[in-house]
């Protein structure tokens, strides 16, 4: 099979170079409006095809699926056109603008029966899926909140907040992580200069006992990338500037106690060891393109799929709304593809 | 003149040690209900006196001021007695657990024309009084952000949250560094123990182009102790875990261009030096207990005054408020002493 | 029984403090030429006895033992009194000023069976106690360097190089975790500014595939305590300077495989997790003054005993003469106490 | 005019790029032993001309200098020849194997009137060249030492020990640092595994109050590359492993005073402000290989020229020897090139 990618801006080309090295990927074919660019993968990739226009691209038989690495106001509107042309979709992160428009395109993957994916790289670092496994080993315990940083001094953005720029990041990789569904989202932020929040705090509300809580920035002097996580049994801080030991796991916790004498409730706190597992450092973005390909040849979900796209935007979209209504919370209602047409629902 | 202490638990005999050695001090009476903590103390400064009698303290003309270093509960009905007995009052923080206690002792200190003082002992450290030098002196620029972060794996407290316990230190900051006045406060916490808030996420508004937010944490597996400042000109990170360099002052910043040709605003930003300033390292209670003299014998308010006290309170309490309800907005409305009583306001 | 601490200067306090909390110690009677200290180690600690006469003191039945604790020129002839006087005795780190004289207090106090130790502080502390169980169990296989580095902005000695300053904390440590011993020292350094190196670096030799090093700067505008333990299963960081997680484990080493076909040894490097061990946080000096005690109750050797003193002296003794003659290796003779008057050997 | 870059190995791509994107290069003909190696740099940068054969590189005209980018016990050998063939040569560090082939390749350069050069790519970065300013401006004040640690858990090499694959950075930036010249090298070192030293201790002495250490390591489960500057008047730490920050300068240091009263040096230190200038982010070898052909085109002398290039295998050298017998000091004679044939002589 062939891929086509489309958008051949900052992040494109590191998909071109993976999809070339992707087992199973006979060739890439590169759509883009601007000449210049095209001319320019060529020469980083000589055996590449390339095309500026897209329906011609839709149109190959060879072309069995494209991933869309334009600005995020066109993904809506060109996933629609290759899902309808039957081609298998990635789409850069986040997925879409809107909500409505990310379910609009879910439900049609899963009426073409077409892989529609997003590219969420972070789910696909070592230190991520590290933390995954301690998660899902039980090693964790519960988890009593997740608590992201990620500021630095940025690149302002022309029609969108630092909550679009930065917070997919860590939406996603909490979506990963965490299996409860989240019912509500407050936000507060602040603008300065352009007419869009360059500082925002995030806070997503879960039903039990949980919280998830994430600090964007663009105008820190320093670069922080930092999530604690908190469980019941051991506690992780994933520290992605560090150059080794990005994730450190640290036997310390809470213990309580029911004291019957005394009628309250003691709470103490136990300090054990600390643990940095080694990190498997195999190219995110290479395990990503590679599962896109496997999902598309046996149909398998893959982890990143339109349903994990559409929890980051619905988080991304409420928190702007209560941005905009001073901080209340914004409830998140539970949505699902439509089955009228199919038997079997996404699980 | 002599001052008494009450209260000789974990604090207080810190307090001792600073008054002892404070000129103009001529001696500290202790006072606690705990005869074994009296006993501990004179074993520890012999020179002390002693009493278990707070009514017999007041009653000493020989003491001029008393130091309140008891729970927080307790600090509005020992404080009234004390101002109402014509003593100097110095209030461990928090000031008092609700606004109106604070007003109410602000009031009849400016009536009786009394030192009204809070150990916000931060404030009177090196590195936040360089910051405050660097603001006043306008390297800073306006402010555009204040942001901190309080957190450790911590002992829980049996009657109040993780707010109550941590976030003092860090308002009392930003009350000393910020002229601006807060106009309104939201918080979102979370409870996983014993039914106070063990997490919490505390944003204070302004009218202008500034915020403050506070995150404080009981369950954290690491301490961390830091603020981020922005300003216009210069920001600075101030990591009191640092050993030394605990403020760091970067020439980093945003450059906005009105660009008339393209009709849009152009954000851009700029990277420079570092800058570490040498810290002074005397110790800021010794500092905190002279000022409490000074103010006592010239009559000259002190920087942590009643009113920074009432400020931190008011803060708590609407954050409290906010958690309570949902993280909506919860005002802070002006208030001032009432000065039917005398002529000159309060500055 | 009672312990006599001799020299109330920097350390002393530390000791009598230590001291008086140690079971099994009835009283301690400090000694020194200053009244002034005396007085002042009066208020500190009001139970403790005070003299000024040394021989005064060594003449007291109720004093069993003697701590030296003044500067180490006068070691030996304080050790020596006090060994022939029948007290046990404990001695400041560096142990003599020459090996001659701590050889000579070796053999008295084996003859007159007494304890004589060395305040060896660093081989108490939480952290170089887990260094050493890891070795003794055989976790880091056979060590392959140890290298130490403790640099600061110093204050200079009026009458020793650097050498004698800092480097006894770190071949302290060294002796007490490497089993072997060392066979010569070479060392280099340079004097800037009052006659004493102020900068040096010494290298320990053994006879198998070991090297230690060790560089000691009063210079250095920065503070750093980090030594690095090689071994061929596991590599130790230990940093004095780290708040938590002082020591290190990482498993990575060196994977040497003899290929027969290509008949040339490959040599390839592993890299696994890193662990830091929960490190136990009593006071080294207590849990040294108790084995003191402890020896002198059971005639136990200490850990520290005066053959480690012996041990660091030469090293010390043996660069001093390296750096003066260039850098030449200076080989260090095996020595034992004669035993022509007693039937068991030290072991 | 074009380069000939032999040698397309690890290094020789990043060599080709960077000479494609420098001013005054026409092109780049790329020569190797091994097809694979010429096949993979024409699909990276299609514009390459590619030849098996050195001698056909030599004879060509357009071809006007050639950067040997070879195993070093090549150097000699395709330098000698390139230089007899009148082209400018540009050699990988260390430059030579012995000091006498450099020496020859010097003398010949002279001789000829040809650039000679040395790839000490470290002398090129902003954090070096920014050292370099302060010392050349005088803020530093008189150097008093230079303190270098670069270990890692490393790739053994086949034929050399640590000292030759390590050391050449920092000693190269030493040279270029340091105005003084050495006169004697010692060190040690120790081999475990295949017969080459895998740890070393190198110190170069100067015949001022001046001395420089080097500590090199394969088998440190840390990667740590930091250099200690201290001056008279600032103290510099420059630490490759920061993100950003890698230079700090601290205003902290020495003073000496004579006291006429006590007959005796007063030293005392002091500490101020700590100062991280920014650094200029240049990719360093486009520095260099930008300077390289500016020399071609003007006769201007590089800073990393053949004598720096000596200057470094002469203190490898004489380390190799140190270390083989004893870590006695072995001697640095002087030595410039022989110029009975031209008038001037090198500065």
């Amino acid at each position: 099979m062939k891929i086509g990618v489309v958008g051949l801006g900052y992040w494109g080309p590191n998909m071109v170079r993976n999809f070339l090295a992707t087992r199973g990927v006979e060739g890439v074919v590169c759509c883009d409006m601007l000449t210049r660019r095209l001319e320019n993968i060529t020469r980083l990739f000589p055996s590449v095809e390339v095309t500026t226009s897209y329906d011609e691209l839709l149109q190959r038989d060879d072309v069995k699926a494209v991933a869309i690495v334009t600005p995020v106001s066109t993904h809506y509107a060109l996933a629609l056109k290759a899902l309808k042309a039957g081609k298998h979709v990635l789409i850069e992160k986040p997925m879409t603008a809107r909500s409505v428009e990310a379910q609009e395109l879910l439900q049609l993957a899963y009426e073409r029966n077409l892989i529609l994916m997003v590219d969420h790289t972070f789910v696909y670092t070592g230190a991520v899926r590290k933390m995954k496994e301690l998660i899902s080993r039980g090693d964790i315990g519960d988890v009593l909140y997740f608590d992201s940083v990620r500021v630095n001094l940025g690149l302002f953005q022309h029609d969108a907040s630092v909550i679009w720029d930065l917070a997919p990041h860590d939406i996603s990789i909490m979506d990963y992580l965490i299996d409860q569904k989240p019912i509500s989202v407050s936000a507060v932020g602040i603008r300065h200069f352009n007419g869009f929040e360059d500082i925002a705090y995030l806070a997503v509300h879960f039903a039990g006992h949980l919280i998830a809580h994430f600090h964007v920035n663009w105008i820190s002097p320093v670069k922080v990338r930092k999530i604690l996580l908190g469980g019941t049994k051991l506690m992780v801080v994933y520290d992605d500037m560090e150059p080794s030991e990005k994730v450190r796991v640290y036997d310390r916790g809470v213990d309580v106690k029911e004291e019957e004498t005394v009628y309250k409730t003691l709470v103490q706190y136990r300090t054990g060891d600390m643990f940095a597992p080694h990190i498997d450092g195999t190219e995110a973005l290479s395990r990503m393109t590679g599962e896109f390909v496997t999902s598309i040849q046996t149909g398998k979900r893959p982890i990143a799929d339109g349903e994990a796209g559409l929890n980051v935007v619905r988080i991304l979209e409420a928190a702007e709304l209560s941005m905009r209504s001073g901080g209340r919370r914004v409830e998140l209602t539970p949505w699902q593809v439509y089955d009228g047409a199919r038997t079997s629902k996404l699980a």
